[in-house]
């Protein structure tokens, strides 16, 4: 599948910090800075930008805040074109987080929100688009929303700055069906907008969704090397690669550092396909349970996790 | 997604036997057995037919056999609805190992065949259907075939009794669009029969590839416990089980016994996602390359295989 437009994300630091506390060695994040920019990718996502005030520095690795110092530290004297986001929990925000996009090195602001929260993503999107920052909006949960108020949340950031909105399967929990239904409405209320998917992996999905949305015409795409992410983690960025076709990627040295960083990682990080994620996904739930369940001695006993979360929502 | 006509099977036995010769504990099998009984699978490979002239009885276990009285012994005392089928390379079939179906457990006889032995998979199936089982016809390596070869062994089985002919995708290397096309290709050709899909998970695409199947209205969709199968395995029983909203299938016996047996076996056997298959599948090349690697003490040098993989298909 090549289509110029399509734009590929590499979430690795940002969604694989949170399963731990985004506490990466230096050493990494610049290898995975490295390896993305000579792959070709487009962007990076560093981490969020969160307030010190509301999560303190003693419990948060650097790529909590990505401080502007610490990501001009991490990139210096790499080779890259590639460009730079970060996150930002629009319904967490403190004043003062934000200035002049170039007096930064990041290039592109992606505001995460619930739908309830859609007024704080558009103030931020606005502040940010005036600061001269690319944005977007990453609408999370949205396995859980009904139609009226998609609509209504897609209806008001129509009327905004904003460059791409976000499917985000937060719960891994849609089908394909489910995709195709979701993306086909984002782009007949956002007219103009670019729209992304971002997927996550609870039923070994996450891959085959991200293609479902870019059939559908969805051009921002998420990936994270091995698929790193909380709990099942997110569509591989080696497979999506592999998908697109596009002369501008190279994968080796995406092969490379899934070779190097992310195999040793994974033996001291747990993430991927997970039976407990995997039935949180097909129930469509939050996956809280099961991040629960296996830090407990119970983590294997699935049946009875499965009787349990039943039980818990009848 | 609930449709009445749907059969699954589960070929746990058949597909995980490929990683051991065909060696599983009695145990095992019984279990496995009578999880799929319990959780109201339609029904259970249990391995392949094969000549013990061509494959000596010292160097497989007993599901490369299937004899009848094994199978007997296997399942003697399990209370169950479930049919039992086996698999037969029909390419490499010798005399004198059918009897009628009255007289033995099996139910079903799958004759797989690349299309080029498509005829072997014809005079199979004839005989087969005539002393009384049900037949499928299991067209591997699809994906490298091209579609006026595929349209002509179409419709020579349409001539034939057999009642389910399979999208084989034994590279893993098919997307969701490829699988709607094969699968609307076979039902254009193959008016009256059922379609099936049996897909490989090299890119993580086994189970979403069996839901694309669906959707185009196959009816017959194969898993395997927690996806086992040679190198990344196959669609994932426990994920179609949660997908198919079926009340006839319980979920629960099917993660007992993956967390009873599947977790453990695991950490003998390898499969699921490993890279090196993962860049077979994106190049719809046979796993055999990425088999002999994993035996190496290079099996983890994933730049190097994929620079040699390409290399040696130029």
């Amino acid at each position: 599948m090549y289509r110029e437009q399509i734009r590929v994300l590499d979430c690795t630091i940002r969604d694989g910090g949170l399963i731990n506390n985004h506490y990466f060695t230096d050493e990494f994040v610049r290898a995975v800075y490295k390896a993305i920019s000579e792959s070709g990718i487009d962007y990076i996502e560093m981490g969020y930008r969160s307030s010190k005030e509301l999560y303190p520095t003693d419990e948060y690795g650097a790529w909590k805040y990505c401080d502007d110092d610490k990501i001009r530290e991490i990139t210096k004297g790499i080779e890259s074109n590639v460009k730079i986001s970060i996150m930002v929990d629009s319904y967490r925000v403190k004043e003062q987080q934000f200035i002049p996009a170039d007096e930064t090195p990041i290039d592109m602001m992606r505001a995460a929100t619930y739908i309830k929260y859609i007024d704080s993503a558009i103030e931020l999107i606005n502040k940010c688009h005036d600061l001269g920052y690319e944005t977007t909006c990453n609408i999370m949960a949205i396995s859980k929303e009904i139609e009226p108020d998609i609509v209504e949340a897609l209806k008001q950031l129509a009327q905004t700055p904003v460059d791409v909105v976000y499917v985000v399967d937060s719960f891994g929990a849609l089908y394909c069906e489910q995709v195709e239904y979701l993306v086909k409405l984002y782009k007949e209320y956002l007219p103009g907008k670019e729209i992304g998917v971002h997927c996550h992996n609870q039923q070994q999905l996450a891959y085959a969704n991200t293609i479902e949305g870019i059939i559908h015409n969805a051009n921002y795409v998420d990936g994270s090397l091995y698929g790193i992410g909380r709990g099942p983690g997110n569509c591989c960025l080696e497979l999506l690669v592999g998908f697109l076709k596009n002369p501008k990627f190279d994968l080796t040295p995406i092969l490379q550092i899934i070779q190097d960083y992310m195999m040793p990682m994974r033996q001291e990080l747990e993430w991927g396909y997970i039976i407990p994620y995997a039935l949180t996904g097909i129930l469509n739930e939050h996956p809280r349970s099961a991040i629960a369940m296996r830090k407990t001695d119970q983590k294997d006993k699935y049946a009875e996790f499965y009787r349990e979360l039943r039980a818990s929502l009848d």
